[in-house]
This record gives structure tokens, C-alpha cells and sequence, in this order.
């Protein structure tokens, strides 16, 4: 059947599950039925909302799905949200928990451009987590200092250098400037080491501006576009994703997202929107809340989010990003959690090194390298002067 | 001072109230300060946040208002809300309660292009609440019976017929079809009581595509927009809204906005999300749940929407439209809580009438003209059948 099927939980009694699971399938499509003379059931029946499963699962709570026929939208997302969780997002307690597509549907999105796979062959990676490191403090600073703290990344060792999401365009380091200096340093960088770090750039604007700033940092050799996909919309994603002008990866950060997938009553599972959702609506890499850190998100939500970012499907697959109170010490937590095909992303645990953050990115290799050879963190320590400072500064196994 | 203000509902202890509050507005602007040197402290300090007030509020819980200045980002929405609520709408419990704007900022968004005087201009309707009403069981029928719904809508005396927001484009009532037919179907109303109704259309499609889907409105006779704002983004409205070409005032739908405003502990207030900040971004009249129907919001969290909406500003006022739940017999609360400046909106509370929605929209008009007499409307309905009939089925004052 062509439909979307879309998973509720919310309030409910044993007594009236049924019936009320009924409503919401007719009360978003056709409205009303058992009234209805036989030739007008016949013309809706094709658009009538159908109970697919109602059951409680504990007392006064009850999971509902309901499928939608493809028939009442058309293929968007904004069309998609609007009809199984539009209104009723309204209805008192209820989060939609899963969206559900036919195939037939699926096929009007564009998943990732390059992928997991992709993405391994941009940054020439292969068999261990890429590690990714975040400008700290870039707000009010200029380009030459920008360009020292992406040097000093890039010669510890990172794959991807990100923006800080909070960058926008300003006077002091503006797209224009940013991207050909950061580019030098990444080229300086190079001279040295051998080794390639990409500079994922905050996309910023207005929605309606956001492919031309893309077509200019494409022009101005951006490696990839960090975007902040939930403070614009899903859909504006899936158009930068979609236009083959862009031929960059898209990383899709957080921000904003914590309106609508914190509360345990409302709102979206973060598996859904942060997982499924972005990555059919063409995100590259995720990045999201890690189980660890002060800013912490459950570890079965983070479980499910990279779950949907990986698992077989149609699309290719998405990298996830657990970030925040990342150190050298969580790497084998990392790994054993989240796998090999993910990205080890850290802030303050490679800029709050005592060395530096050349000294802070070789850290993180040495404790990668460590766990891929079943190596404790605390034997290699002994031979890698920059893994035993961090974990003496920050712990770890 | 240019700034944003964001105002946090949060949890915290007096104990660490003014650390915390301290701790996020450098950590979401400049990142740290006091161990810095004086001569980068003067080069930062046009771009450290600063903390306007922190308050405990109850045991655990806690108000902070930090400014954030408006040289940290560009001068839009998503940037906006990316540096006040991004990854902070992320760090537990914490709901974003208000954001005040310095003039020179909100010189940046455009208000409401017609406003509430606008609406009042193009219905013809002065001294009293509009009435608008709202189709029912579209989806799944052809344009003969959209025809026959709109004209008896119309012949009831409604101002404004709104398309439902979940009809989307489709095979049997496509917008090129739709427009045209509710068009005539409006002008035989109007041959028939001399009362011009204008239909508000809803704008469907993938993002990039909505400014063409406008314009063929425009074209095709479309007097309002319908607009699902929040499954798109304010910031999609806003460019809509400060398009020349798309000469219509903008209804916003609040479908999907319950994922980010119904949790009290997540998400935004509804008074900034429905409230200010869609007035801000152009909306020229905003639906939201009365406090009265089954789909119900709390009725100071209603009334703090219509305030934001008609509050002496720099930009025009909009009309705020409480819905769901409405018969005839609310009318005297409506317009005791929400003004004269306001729209009574009503779908089941029309098309429910035993005699039809025409009689239903009689019935309303009855009733409102009751009110603005100060007849009780069980006097006036000695007068009125339709009244009389209505308030027996759904009752009231």
C-alpha cells in the first residue's frame, strides 16, 4: 500500500483505544464515514485513514499507528508532517514516535549525497572512525586567527574541521575571506603532515539566499557545508541537498532541534527526526547530543539515531556524529557504542589539551589507533606523550 | 544596545543561579573571558553576551534573561534562533519564554503586509469580529462538491472561507481547478446577498517551489494565502511575506507547532512562536487552539498569542483567530476575551447546523450582532431560527 505510516504515543484508556485510534485515522483524512452512503464510501475509500495497530503499553498510555494513504499529499516533507502530526501535534500529550514510507514514496527523497562511503573516500579513511575537531571561540576573532587555530587542528591529525554553528556571516571573517584562508592553512597543513583535513562551512542566510551562499562557498572550495537544518526546515535541507550545483556533503547540526525531540510527551522521537528524517532528506553526517557530556541525550535515543543513519535501506548511509564532552578517554566507549563507521567529533577535548590542539588531535589518533589494535588506552599512554596528558587531564579507561 | 534578549525558563538553585546564567551567555557568544587578556577582552567585548537578569522563581526553578549582541549574527531568523536556542534548546530542561528585539533589529522582518486595518480594508468589515470558516471532509472530493460547499459557506454570511490545511495538491481539486471554481462559486453568492467572501487558499509544495505556487494564487484569484508555517519555517513565511509580487495577506496554520510549544518544561512559548514571532516574520492573521474546544490550549497561553498579535508595535497588527471547539453559543466569551479585533472561526460549528453550513453561518452572524447590542443571545434567538436552533444543539449563554 502507498501510505505513510505514522506511530503515536499518548494518552489513552484500554476502554475507548479503539475508538479513539479510529478518530485520528478518520479525523485526519476523510473526515467522517460510517454515515456516509455506500457510493461516497466507495469514492473515499482510497483516502481513508486506516488503524494499523492500537495497543496499550502501560496504564493510561498507548502507542497508535496510523496509515496514511499517498493519495491526500503530495511527496514532501512539509506535506508528510502536516498531515500525521499537523493539527493533531496540538491534541493534547502525544509524540509521533515513527514515520513509516512505502517505498513507492521514498523514492521522492534523495538521501545522501555521498554517504558513509563517500564520505570515507573524500577524506581517504577507511576501517576506523574519522575524527572531526569544532573551532572554538571564532565569534569576534579575525582571519589570522582563524587560520591559526585550523592550522593547529589540522596538524594534530583531524579528518574534518567544522565552523562553529554560531558563525554567520560577519565583517571580520565573512564566507568570502573564510573558506580561502582556511583553505591555505589546510594546504600549509598538508606540506607538513601529508595528510588531507577537509573545513566543513556553516551555510547561513536566509532560505530563500541559502543556494546562492552555497553555489559561492562551492566556488570558493568549501569541502563541505555544515548546515543548521532544524532552525530552517527539513525541506530546505532536502533542496540543497537535491540541487546537483551543491556537489558537497551535508552535515546536519542540532541546533534548535531540542524544541521539538527533549520532551518525553510531545514533539518527535530524536531516532525519527534527527535519524530517519534528515537522513532521507539528503544529510551526509549528523551530528547529535552524545550520551556523555554535560549536554547529554539517553543512550538509547542516540542508539536509535545512528541506527537509522546506518541501517540497509534504500538510501546510503548517513555518518553519525555523537558530540559534546567528547575526550581521548570515551574513544573505546565510542567505538563500542556507536562502531567504526561513525565520527569521533570533539571541541574543548582537543582545544583544552595542555598542548594545544595539534597535541589535543594527535591524542584522539593515538587512542584510535589504541582501540583498533585492542590496545588499552593506558598501555599506548606509554609510548604517546600526548594521549597520556589527556587521559591524566580528563581520565579514561 | 543592539541586542536580542532571550528570556530561558530553566532549572537551577540560588546557589548556582548567577554562575549559570554567566556560563551561557558567554558560552553561547564569545566562549570564555576571565582568563583572557585585557587587550582581547576589548577586542571581544562588542560580542559577549551579558546577563540581564536570573531569578529563582520556585524552589528549582529559575528565569534568566541574557542579551545576545546583534554582532554575532546575521540579521534572520534561523540565525537568530540558532544563537539563542540552538544547541541550548539541547542542555535538559530549558523553554525559551520570550525574545525582545531592539529596534534597529526588528527593522529586519517585515510585520504583517496588510494586518488587521488590511483584512478589515478587503472583507469590508468594521466594528466587529470577522467570521471565517473552514471546509470540511475535502479530501477525496471532486470540485463540484468543493463548489457546493463553498457557496453554501458564503451564502451564510462568512468573510472568510479557509481551504482545509491538509489539502494538499491533488488530482480532483488541483489549486489551478480550485481557485477558479470557489471564485464562482463565490460570485453567484454574492449576486444572491450582495456580502463579498474571500477564500483563503492553501499554499502547498516543496520549499523552492512555494514562490512559484504563489504567484499562480495570485494569478488564478487566490485573495488569501493559507500557509503551514511551521512544517516549512518562519523564515520561509517572512520571504513570502516580503515578496512584492505576492500581494495577499498570509494565514498561518499552527499544524506541527505542538512539537515545539505544548510541552511546559520544552520547546518556545506559544506567545513567542504563534505570537510574536510569526506577526514578526509577516503573518497577516494566526490560527491557534481556543481555549475552548476538545484540541484546547491554556487560556492564558491564548490570550498571550492574541497580545503578541495586536499589541501597539512598529509593525502592523494581525488578527488572531482562536480555533476548533467554536459553535454560536461561544460567541459572547469569544469576543469578551479575545475583542472585537479578533476572527471567530468555526468548522463542525458551521457545517453541523441541522439546517446546513448556510444556516450556520447565519447563525453566527446572528449571534455576533446579538453581542455587539449586548442581547443575550437566548433573547435574540426568539428572533432567529438558525440562533434559536444552534444554541439547542451545542448550547450557551
Amino acid at each position: 500500500m502507498s501510505e505513510v505510516q505514522a506511530t503515536y504515543l499518548l494518552e489513552a484508556e484500554q476502554a475507548n483505544l479503539n475508538k479513539k485510534a479510529e478518530a485520528i485515522a478518520l479525523g485526519l483524512t476523510v473526515g467522517s464515514w460510517t454515515n456516509l452512503p455506500a457510493v461516497e464510501q466507495e469514492q473515499l475509500a482510497k483516502h481513508k485513514g486506516r488503524v494499523v495497530e492500537a495497543k496499550m503499553i502501560a496504564e493510561g498510555k498507548a502507542i497508535i499507528t496510523v496509515g496514511y494513504p499517498s493519495a491526500n499529499f503530495s511527496n514532501d516533507l512539509p506535506a508528510v508532517l502536516t498531515t500525521t502530526f499537523g493539527k493533531f501535534s496540538l491534541d493534547g500529550k502525544v509524540k509521533l514516535l515513527d514515520l513509516t514510507f512505502s517505498d513507492d514514496i521514498k523514492h521522492g527523497y534523495p538521501g545522501p549525497k555521498f554517504g558513509l562511503e563517500g564520505i570515507r573516500q573524500l577524506t581517504n579513511t577507511y576501517d576506523r572512525p574519522l575524527l572531526m575537531s569544532i573551532f572554538k571561540g571564532v565569534i569576534g576573532r579575525d582571519l589570522h586567527s582563524l587560520k591559526e587555530q585550523m592550522k593547529a587542528q589540522a596538524l594534530g591529525g583531524i579528518d574534518i574541521v567544522k565552523d562553529d554553528e554560531i558563525l554567520f556571516e560577519n565583517d571580520l571573517t565573512p564566507l568570502e575571506k573564510r573558506i580561502p584562508v582556511c583553505q591555505e592553512a589546510l594546504r600549509e597543513s598538508y606540506e607538513i603532515t601529508g595528510k588531507r583535513t577537509l573545513h566543513a562551512v556553516n551555510l547561513t542566510g536566509k532560505t530563500m539566499e541559502l543556494k546562492e551562499n552555497a553555489y559561492k562557498a562551492v566556488e570558493l572550495g568549501a569541502d563541505l557545508l555544515l548546515f543548521n537544518t532544524f532552525a530552517y526546515g527539513l525541506d530546505v535541507m532536502q533542496a540543497l541537498a537535491e540541487d546537483p550545483n551543491i556537489p558537497l556533503p551535508i552535515m546536519a547540526h542540532p541546533a534548535f532541534s531540542g524544541t521539538m525531540i527533549s520532551s518525553p510527551d510531545y514533539g518527535l522521537a530524536p531516532g525519527l527526526l534527527l535519524g530517519k528524517l534528515a537522513r532521507m532528506a539528503g544529510a551526509d553526517l549528523v551530528l547529535f547530543p552524545s550520551p556523555y557530556g554535560s549536554v547529554a541525550m539517553a543512550k538509547e535515543e542516540t542508539q536509535a539515531i545512528a541506527k537509522h543513519l546506518t541501517e540497509d535501506d534504500q538510501f546510503k548511509k548517513a555518518f553519525p556524529v555523537p558530540s559534546a564532552g567528547i575526550h581521548p578517554g570515551l574513544t573505546p566507549k565510542l567505538i563500542a557504542d556507536f562502531g567504526v563507521d561513525s565520527i569521533i567529533n570533539a571541541g574543548g577535548g582537543i582545544h583544552g589539551h595542555p598542548g594545544g590542539a595539534a597535541a589535543g588531535g594527535r591524542a584522539f589518533v593515538q587512542a584510535i589507533d589504541a582501540v583498533l589494535a585492542n590496545q588499552p588506552l593506558h598501555d599506548a599512554a606509554k609510548d604517546y606523550e600526548e594521549l597520556a596528558k589527556a587521559l591524566e587531564l580528563w581520565g579514561g579507561e
